[in-house]
């Protein structure tokens, strides 16, 4: 083990740097942690091609990564759920714990909730991180590391699903096939769902769907969005019950609110602009519900559930792995939009395994 | 009693006649009414007005009439849970009791459903009239005809306040201080909530919604949704769990997002334009339901009960009434926007009571 | 075709006869049907064993059969969703479509319900048979006849496990391995189920259920609740989720309240003794849901759905087939509690294929 | 202000003494408190006069009370959502906030959750105390000491009907009219219930009942569950939607279940036997929820809010007060089963005003 502390620094628009950073010790309640794996989410792009994502804007040198396993290397004091060697994945978010949102069960909206690389508060793609015990969740054996990363964005899928009410027995109409909306179709098939329908204006990123198990998908490019639903009706059999909006894209939200069952639900996933046009009509006349959907609350233990039970393999979407010495190499692939999800190996020793 | 059947018929745009027409003989499982009160509704007027109301196209001569009370006269064969003299309280439309959404209890959603005053099934602006049994509501004994027909209205109410999930403890805002919001609070305050704060560019309507217990009241006109946001978490101490957005206007629905809380509810009650610009992103990050809300499902009973036990006093809010004779200067009246709420009573004997 | 039809009829307590009886004409919104393969029932058994079951007594000749698919074979006046030569599961009771507990989408438990082969109402143990149309569910074409007579028992676990609540990431502990035990281990699975313990006192049921997928099998013979609730909780990791307690046992049931995470759900779902002890304070000071489970409401179409896609397969549980004319030989083979599920096909030209 | 601290503490089986305790120091997130108005609770008399409670055994010397109000004296470090002064009631357990019940919303399930009065970790029935500044609740102006106090009974009311799923339009049933079933009966008046009928053995306490507000009471001495049943139905018109069994007494635990409506919720808010006989049979067939509560979960606020609205008015409750130093003849006159709500103000300054 080294003390040596190599970490992904953003310095401001396309200014990403590797840098020695010091090693943190671990407070009440917290544990050291080795980094393992760590995935390269959309937005870690965005905020470093715009410098800026979702209103936040870097305006000081800020750590990435927020989707990452870890072995427990050292236990604060107070940790008694962990011990060191433990193998985990990490929750990027620790909230206040004290508020109605933290107490009622939704900690995801704290309002003081510090979230992993947002300004303030640096990511994981380090040698060596510190991070809230109960919010380091142990691993299966039969889970690896890689698939640790990926607890994340399936936390994601997770989340969006809850919000959905999606459950046996429903159609679902899922709009955009990249990674977010690829393992919500994963894990809607693991929830029981009949039949999935996947949207997308990429002919490859459609085909990759149906290998994965997409019962119908839709290439949208140059369609109405009535006329995509009725598409959506004719292919599923019946109007889908819920539809995961995953794309961000207006004509996709619009989509989604003609093309979903009276009294269903359509989740808004994706981000886009900070306004659209809703058929709010629509909407009304047939008791429909359009939900937002925000990181995830109490998800970690269903994504590693899902994924070490077997009733979802996110391995097809593991497609890159880099270095962490090679990290802006890796930043570089995911900006060319290569592959589906790009990991970053910040483990020396298991480099190249 | 007599076989004397006067109607009040829209044949187009502006054009509203009082005509006679055939009594109708009950069939299996319906009842022949003696109808008493029945109210103007806004959408009353305004398929009058413009030969058209929320996409429905008057091509036909069609009874109204939606909000009624009335006298069972006569039982078709197999009815067995009302009796000749029980005075009801009439859920105007009937569901096909048979698809899906009927079984699942959302029949307001049946798409074969026959509404009252829609085109293709007449209303009971009328003397007699013919209704399924099982949705004629028996009224208790205090409460009267006029408020019967306020049951209706009440309905909705209780159908926006269970789409809303208002509870007790919540605070809650309303925008738009006409009938339905109205209702909604008065509604919404016998379900525990702690506050209500009402909204409208009516300095008239506030001042009404104060006399009824709204807790505290703002005047829209040429403030911001920011604004009016801001001042809706200053005025009830935090934001507020659930917004019932009553006047279908685009800055009110704006409003209704940034005004409510996260993980908390915004219902679309009123009617306005066919789309609305959506602060979406507010939306996602705030875990925000967007939940439209159409007529009622089982709120009938619910409705009359509020009334028999005195949580909710409807009474203030019937300004007018008319003979059915009269029936064209009770609209006249609702046009001008006079009053609240204009009942029109069609039974000879107990007018002018 | 034929107007032949047989039927099995009981006349009391182990008194069953094949009988010819008259071919019924389907009257408004029903169908006649021809009908295919009928399972029997661990109820059907009882009452012919015992001449009552579940407090019914019978009485008077009662046809049995309440598990049976079938081929439309004429529709009655009104009848739209349906065409000769559909196959179908048949949903095998009709409720009154106007009481609060149909319109509130809790059709199972109207009181005015006529259930198959209950006294008072014939079952479809025939060739020919009248049913409501809408209770006819249409067969999807990759689920054959005996599979869509299954659809009855599937539906039964389909309300348990929504009873349940059970949802993706749960573990669920199932008292009992008979056919109603087995297939909610089946179906709870579909639902993403992360692991499932079974019990039983017979060691060939539980290899059985090992085969089918139980992750954990307990034999409980001899065992105390307290012994069996902590053999589970070593054995999944964690106390389950929710506890489907079909085996009507009272240490079962003592069992599913030590057993059950807090917060957590036991539901009743086999039935045994008229009243049973429940450790009360344990149920209360964790805040135990126990809850009852009657037959289905809106279950079939996601029975179906589940055997059409693959997440379910229930053809290991048919190990037996019997000609309508051997159908007593059928009931004596049940009786002696051999194979899982006995069918019986009613239908001469498609027997023995 | 004083650092005399005056405590009473439980010894033994009758053994209550009162005696001078060190005033402690506010840590991290904590505040010292200068305690008000302290409630009596049967179970403090239980554990006075049996030396146990509910499998509690008290071996060493305990503070009693858990029903408290009191003012800010001194804030810890950290702690921003007080002031010095400020009046509080107090949510007497504190969970781990770590682990899935806290993470999930339901806190008072925490196995790890430290409850005030409860062995190892005294009570505040004492002058000055510390406690987490989070379960301070802040307590509006016009909400008195000693009603803030009777926040803690309030919050097992608001709890419970929670459980219940008590809403607008049900009709209740309500077994044992002490102070728990009489807090039961206002706070479901409160969520708009359109009647309540309340049972109980003593008909002073029926007579108390209907001052209250009751519609309906039953003096049930005597009489066999079914005949109740039978009873509260001819009295509600139908039966109830949710019974709220305050009383633990088995022949009440019996009524409650044949009292429910079908598809309704019977919640076990009392404390009787270890273990009850329960129709298991009819809860099936009638699709009953058995639901346990446990002291509260966010409760607090919605308790306070009731209070200060003047939704429910808990004044006439509270029939006694005695000073700090005459705690045991407090604790006798309970013993005797004298007044509803037995008070004790633990302030010198305030006592006797």
């Amino acid at each position: 083990m080294t003390d040596n502390n190599l970490t992904l620094v953003l310095h401001g628009k396309m200014d990403l740097r590797l840098e020695e950073k010091p090693v943190l010790e671990p407070g009440n309640g917290e544990v050291q942690l080795s980094m393992r794996q760590v995935g390269i989410c959309g937005s870690d792009v965005n905020i470093w091609v715009h410098g800026e994502h979702g209103g936040y804007i870097v305006d000081s040198p800020l750590a990435l990564g927020h989707e990452g396993s870890a072995v427990i290397r050292k236990l604060g004091p107070g940790v008694t759920t962990l011990k060191v060697g433990d193998r985990v994945a990490v929750e990027p978010a620790t909230p206040c714990r004290m508020c109605a949102f933290c107490k009622g069960g939704r900690y995801n909206l704290c309002p003081h909730v510090k979230g992993l690389a947002m300004p303030g508060c640096d990511g994981h793609l380090t040698r060596t991180f510190v991070m809230a015990a109960d919010f380091c969740h142990k691993v299966p054996d039969n889970v690896s590391d890689g698939e640790a990363a990926m607890a994340e964005p399936m936390a994601v899928s997770v989340q969006a699903t809850n919000r959905g009410g999606v459950k046996m027995g429903d159609t679902i109409l899922i709009c955009g096939a990249g990674p977010i909306g690829l393992l919500c179709m994963l894990t809607s098939k693991a929830r029981g769902v009949h039949a999935v329908c996947i949207t997308d204006i990429d002919e490859r990123r459609l085909a990759f769907a149906r290998e994965l198990g997409a019962d119908h998908t839709i290439n949208v490019r140059g369609k109405s969005p009535q006329d995509v639903a009725a598409e959506v009706e004719e292919l599923l059999g019946d109007k889908p019950n819920v539809t995961l909006e995953c794309s961000g894209a207006q004509p996709s939200i619009t989509t989604a609110v003609y093309a979903t069952r009276s009294g269903g639900v359509v989740v808004l996933v994706g981000m886009g602009a900070t306004t659209n046009e809703i058929p709010t009509a629509e909407a009304s006349f047939r008791e429909l519900d359009i939900r937002g959907t925000f990181r995830y609350v109490n998800c970690f233990q269903p994504a590693l559930k899902l994924m070490s039970s077997g009733l979802v393999n996110v391995k097809p979407l593991m497609t890159h792995e880099f270095r962490l010495e090679d990290a802006l190499q890796a930043f570089e692939t995911a900006r060319k939009g290569e592959g589906i999800k790009i990991l970053i190996n910040c483990h020396k020793e298991t480099q190249g395994r």
